[in-house]
């Protein structure tokens, strides 16, 4: 009597290409209580802002009320993208309202450019290694990535034309994360940002900077973001730079309020904008209101030296412990951000000592998962930002231990 | 100097399908004071349970506190989920945690089931007319949508085969709203849900049910969803039963928290998981812990009768205007929801109407844009949820002179 058994339903081609982020399914297995995961990327929950919230939602159920859970522009709420559009710009770059759209967390913003800019076959190029969830997007949508080499400042800017030429393609799109890049935790250094988008406007390629981490710097000081300088050096607006500046208050908030956004040209923001009231109609009102009220309320003014303070604390300790640890091996030194990768002198296959890990109570993610050219087995990203300082101590000792086992 | 101009940026063929939807930026233009707009299809603002949402985000930051704030599973909280399977779960129908995924309203669940289930040219089988919204997610995915014939009582289901064969297509899916449809208002009786489950199960056709107002009912008893009717006749769970159950809170609770659902077989919700993990991750962790706080808490209860009875009167206030100022007019007559259609029997375009209904303040939809097949030009939707009994008469009032103007 099963005649309609779903075994009978195809899915779609584009179904077929998806699957479970393997690290995300990992790294639900990474919670079980006593194991110190460096596997995930979260945020250190105590230092979310809790009383500061329960207070934003009492100021916004008492000052918007019932406006606060109706139904709200696709767009995104006017004064969140008024904030965010004099946030970015400069004195000689303007950002307006036009030029915001408000999405679910930086994912979604990702996932509607893709929706909007990428066809079958499509070329991406993108930083080798580049951010897991992008590549579970895009290639879900039938886009090719094409890998750039990247060293400890971030991608190669000379390298781009080689790469190019030596995959004889056409790229469409460039996906570059200038700041504390996930998982690598480099920082694209001043003198490669004009460089890079010299090179991707000679070639009509557009930009995609992916900024998720970048207000979390725990030394140097900011350096401009890519949507800016193309901006300034073409046009006084994001209309003509070029380049979808992706942003998010996960970070420096917290991610389970689901609020982030894209910045760009008007046109790609209202095409995005049809991709969005297809996709979910319009992000939380609540959550927006919430979000601007603490914005408001200059919660980022005190809030961010607090973050900054102690994941600094943690990146130090991390970088000491596997200098102390791991001598022979060689760690990223983040500027900022939440990962440190290693990787083994030895150029051991990260996976084989991943059960090691886990039988003595720690975990991380092995690298490979992030390139693009199926190199990087002898690298494993580690988070600094989830763990206390004496957890990260305990954890990479536990780490060490494991690697030394035969 | 401008060469990187976005106008040399093309976007992707999916967007060049993609449009704004008329009715809702139709829709923001009826926001003007003083004017009446039957035209949206927002809940009732004044009938939020703002206090309840205050006293659960209390509790949710004592009891959960920052758990609250961050990354959650993308499949949904769990305990949000347990309780969706039992409420969905019958003496002969079990649902499981397994066969439920929480979306960012039902658009969402819509727009991921299009992007699992249909490739270029698939062919969907829905209600003539339907969704304005489903339209524009899933024709944007390249579906085509073929219609079939509605009368009084939903879709005619003994017009199923004719439509199909007239066609001559295979179709893939059948979109169906059983109760209080939008925008007929209609309502699906008990002796012609069994025949359409039939219909579609002999021909492998898969069903989604979208159930956004089901809660809604101001008068009859409550029907069997085709979910737990699919399933009770072939096997005791989702599994079998050909059938993906669309729902959501919006209607009931508030919309601007963007909670919505699907269940439906457990290998479908597995891959409308990895589809959602790609789109946006997961659904705001704070706003499913609210939702649950108030379901836990016996919200519904006291609120929907609430919701009811208010609805029932505007509905009862708008028939009886309707019978006052159209006497030779069809209003179908809703059992609940939140819409009434309204088809002139002179035939008159609707669109004709608008400027004159503008003129005079107040605002409509012209049906024709619910229609899958160019018919509808002497129809209207009316929504009577969002203005008050006192504005629905008067806005009738003001709709009969524009009606009569030259």
């Amino acid at each position: 009597m099963m005649m309609n058994n779903l075994n009978d339903l195809t899915f779609s081609e584009r179904a077929a290409r998806m699957s479970r982020s393997a690290v995300r399914e990992f790294v639900k297995l990474t919670t079980r209580p006593g194991l110190i995961s460096f596997a995930g990327g979260l945020p250190a929950p105590e230092l979310f802002p809790v009383q500061e919230m329960e207070n934003a939602a009492t100021r916004v159920f008492s000052r918007i009320g019932a406006g606060s859970l109706q139904y709200g522009e696709t767009e995104g709420l006017p004064e969140l993208r008024d904030w965010l559009a004099r946030a970015f710009s400069t004195a000689s770059f303007e950002v307006r309202r036009e030029h915001v759209l408000i999405t679910n967390g930086a994912q979604q913003a990702l996932h509607l450019l893709g929706l909007v800019l990428l066809d079958e076959q499509d070329t991406v190029l993108a930083e080798n290694p580049t951010y897991l969830a992008l590549l579970s997007a895009w290639r879900t949508l039938g886009a090719q990535f094409r890998a750039v080499p990247c060293d400890a400042q971030g991608i190669c800017v000379e390298q781009l034309e080689s790469s190019r030429a030596r995959h004889d393609c056409h790229p469409k799109l460039l996906y570059v994360q200038p700041n504390f890049q996930n998982p690598q935790g480099t920082t694209l250094p001043a003198h490669r940002r004009p460089r890079l988008i010299e090179w991707a406007r000679a070639r009509k390629l557009f930009l995609i900077e992916d900024n998720a981490y970048g207000e979390l710097r725990y030394e140097g000081e900011a350096l401009p973001h890519l949507l800016q300088l193309a901006g300034s050096t073409t046009a006084a607006s994001p209309d003509h730079a070029g380049v979808a500046h992706v942003g998010t208050f996960s970070k420096v908030i917290a991610p389970g309020l689901r609020i982030g956004w894209v910045i760009g040209p008007a046109n790609l923001i209202d095409k995005l904008t049809q991709a969005k009231q297809a996709a979910d109609l319009h992000t939380s009102t609540l959550n927006q209101y919430l979000v601007l009220d603490l914005l408001q309320d200059g919660l980022l003014e005190r809030h961010l030296p607090v973050l900054r303070s102690a994941y600094r604390t943690r990146r130090n300790t991390m970088l000491s412990a596997l200098a102390r640890h791991f001598p022979k091996d060689l760690p990223t030194h983040p500027q900022g951000g939440l990962f440190v990768m290693l990787s083994f002198a030895d150029q051991r296959n990260t996976r084989n000592l991943l059960p090691h890990a886990l039988a003595r109570g720690v975990a991380f993610v092995p690298g490979d998962e992030f390139y693009l050219d199926g190199t990087g087995h002898n690298t494993m990203r580690l988070n600094f930002s989830n763990a206390s300082p004496e957890k990260i101590e305990e954890g990479l000792a536990k780490l060490e231990a494991a690697a030394r086992a035969p």
